[in-house]
């Protein structure tokens, strides 16, 4: 048979020397919030995706994979969540996630980009999958800093589902010891707060930085790391814990509370394995020292890479 | 700072509907032997690279992944290898890391393409650190499957570095039962055989069916994968075994046999961690049963997937 | 200043050896007709485009040439155009400037594609200004051939305002010696037909094939050319002509009938400087011999080439 | 038939926002001298082909376009040149079609990358056709402007064949008014020059720029243009001359002058046709007054743009 590759393509800049390349076949969104530039694509090889600013944020084929690591080691660390408060999480899917776990009474999901999730409500039904509706969730249009920190609540886990610290970007000050201080107050005795820290394989100063930083708030932190096959690469995680290490929950306490929970990528199994760090990647990062603040942020530039 | 893209690029088409570029800065060789295309350039993210038939084999900034995950599992599933033989493995770097177990006297390398050797012997000596010229290495120029068929030797370890099964290509028929059936015979008795296996990111049914042959023809068969950041994925590989299982070997034994050893990849934490199988991938694969076969031989078409 | 590439692109595969990359910026129209694949982009050089099937049919920044140099050289042929057809030219801007001409009473236009021809008018507003609103426009949605054959009208002008003749496509038999006879048939006694020619840097076979074509039909045909930018080429054209040589129309003629009509590219000197063929094009084009017929109809492919 | 692109490809970025791909099919050279980046390369199109800092300067396909473009239109407009210099050139094409010129007796080349010219001379002999070994050849590695300014040889005829005037490139100043005072002085009485003048699709104010340089120095400037394949668009090019009009030659001289001599693209149509500017080029170029001077210098930014 003969195949020709299609006309329509989005290509991701890794940096300015490298990029993956998505054939289009489809539109269903392609334009600006107030925010971001915004693009629901039927891509060649994930299925539908959604692209922010030309980065992939996850696609129908492997999101399961990026939510379920985001959120469940965290929801299994603490032993019993009831309140979860989500930072950012546009689609819908960390959402969704979160409101599996028995238990879960209420889940706050604070986005700055309302628009953005008109978009992924409309286009994105397969991700959410009428988690909005649920009478559990509760949604705000705010800011996620601004939010935690004028509001008085305790949550038992708060997801960080953030695009990447870039430079001049909006996520930068989400990632620094003052914003991680503010977290911690606003989690109970035992509670757990998780993070995505981009990618190891390219910015390992970064995730390294990150980590460094959630120690210098929390009495643990642990990196983790799981591969995504639509992000070309294992990607980037860091729980910060005031209560249990999630090293020491039992393979059995797991299989117990996800037992009658749908996962496909998720089980004792990835728990446990997601928290390996390779011996290069560990010494790399045992060098690095740095701590982000809001007077030094970690920054990443991924063009000029 | 400013940056401008480079003008020369490689297009690793992953198939017709998605692509990796790679800019290129420097060309160390761009030609074709008797069997292949080869290109060794220097790339934007990876330094300097080896691609065959425009599709990138190993590089400068993690070859050590890769030929520290193709090689240490076997030779450590084996109690005391002594004598090895490696069928492909052109770059030198499956030698390099073979010898570097103590005991070893003897790894005999088979690969078809001389051409392709003397590139990467003269181009990439980062590769080989001087393997070529350790006294233990015997260097056949001969079809692999050949060489095993009509030598008497027997081997404890058999290192298939090849390149993918692809419809009509070389390597095709050296991932049958057939011709594992003829590796088996050339094994000592607690001999154990390793084969890169595709990657089961676009792959997995060829993945499976590999998995699946290997298990077919030796008593024990398990598959393994590690993420690779120039493959841009996790990378597949199966082990078959006459003897131990790999997964019985004790951390302390890893530790032992490793002790004096290079490496900066491989150590007892990503032994086991490599041989995990995310949930969904299992899945998938234990409903696939498919064998290859000389007569129906398993063959992926990369640009018509 | 610092400037990054966009992350939306429109590949144009003049061949599966040589493509044009389009950065874009605005989607306004992305699907498909029943006919063909229909985009309405923002390009970065070029502003507004429409691309059929992948490749540029028009844009903002230079339609004007393209659309001018197919209308008027053959409406200045004939000493008086009244009735004038027009076979595709989706966009409404061969129409346009075939009403420019003083005397026209009548322009049909007849296009296989009628959702084309509603995207045309709600996202390229620019191109038709209004002429499909013109009480002398006839709107026709059928396919050209059966509405010459059927129809007993005479026409002075006819335009072939239409997509290449891809093998295996909708255009292929309105490039023939038995499509040329009806076109003649209804023509009055100075009609002039005049045809887009695909260009003449890829296909100068097939554009010498027409004007052969042509030629085997009326009593002259005149093959002409002209560069159209977003087109990257020379693009090639054939007038075929009942009456007048337009080699033969003064300068002053043409002066007096476009005088008081806007034009931006069209004059004496565009006219007579586009029948001009370089010397190595007229060198290949006069070894050509072949005619196309409907049992061995020219036929290009794209992607093969 | 199936057709796959091919892996290796050279992306001359025409700007941030457009590019076009060349498939590469041999590498003979790819490296840098002390003033450029030069590949030498098979492409997919047009042969083989030269690049400097990655872009295409002349293809095996259509050489012969641009450089009797740049050469005869000069020479016959001069009554009877004998000496000749050439400021760049580097292939030696420009220097083969000077040499075609009965009664010339001295042609001086000078470019300033002689490393460059050693890989012309090796890899391109189909370019010199052995130009650089006539006796009439006189080569000097030299800055251009100083070469002119510090010799006191007189020229019938001064062809500028340079690189773009990129800003802060090595030509810009091979485009100002100083600089074409000094090429006035060194050129006879009835002296002619002529420089390749970028390109009017991308850089009409460039064009026009030049164009009004020289007229500010010359008795008479006449830009001109025509379509050369491979750079996909029509180039430009600016004669000045201290004796006759180009316009003036006669189609009589033009066909005895070049009777004997061998060309593809050149003759007297070709001679007129050339100095043909469309309308609406004409029409921007006459708002635009700008001259380049040393202290303001025109210069281009290719990835800006």
């Amino acid at each position: 048979m003969s195949y020709t590759p299609p006309w329509a393509w989005i290509t991701e800049w890794l940096s300015h020397k490298e990029a993956h390349l998505h054939g289009v076949y489809k539109v269903y969104f392609f334009g600006r919030t107030k925010y971001q530039d915004v693009a629901v694509v039927e891509t060649g090889s994930f299925g539908k995706a959604l692209f922010l600013d030309g980065f992939v944020q996850s696609t129908e084929f492997d999101e399961f994979v990026y939510h379920e690591a985001l959120v469940h080691p965290a929801m299994i660390t603490h032993p019993n969540p009831e309140k979860v408060a989500i930072i950012g999480g546009g689609e819908g899917a960390t959402l969704r996630e979160s409101l599996k776990h028995q238990g879960v009474k209420e889940v706050t999901m604070v986005d700055i980009d309302r628009e953005l999730i008109d978009i992924c409500k409309r286009y994105l039904p397969e991700w959410n999958k009428g988690a909005f509706n649920d009478p559990r969730t509760k949604l705000v249009f705010s800011d996620g800093r601004r939010f935690l920190k004028e509001n008085r609540e305790k949550y038992d886990v708060i997801i960080l589902d953030l695009t990447d610290p870039i430079k001049g970007g909006p996520s930068q000050y989400l990632y620094t010891k003052e914003f991680y201080t503010i977290v911690k107050e606003r989690l109970d005795d035992e509670g757990v707060m998780v993070t995505q820290a981009t990618n190891p394989r390219y910015y390992l100063e970064i995730y390294a930085t990150i980590h460094n930083t959630v120690k210098s708030v929390f009495k643990l932190a642990r990196p983790y790391r799981t591969f995504i096959p639509s992000f070309l690469t294992d990607w980037g995680f860091v729980i910060g814990s005031k209560g249990r290490d999630p090293l020491e929950v039992s393979k059995e306490e797991i299989e117990r509370r996800t037992g009658d929970m749908e996962s496909r990528f998720y089980d004792h199994e990835a728990h446990f394995n997601m928290f390996w760090i390779p011996k290069y990647m560990k010494a790399i990062m045992s060098r690095i020292k740095r701590v982000s603040t809001d007077s030094s942020p970690v920054g990443l530039e991924k063009w000029g890479l």
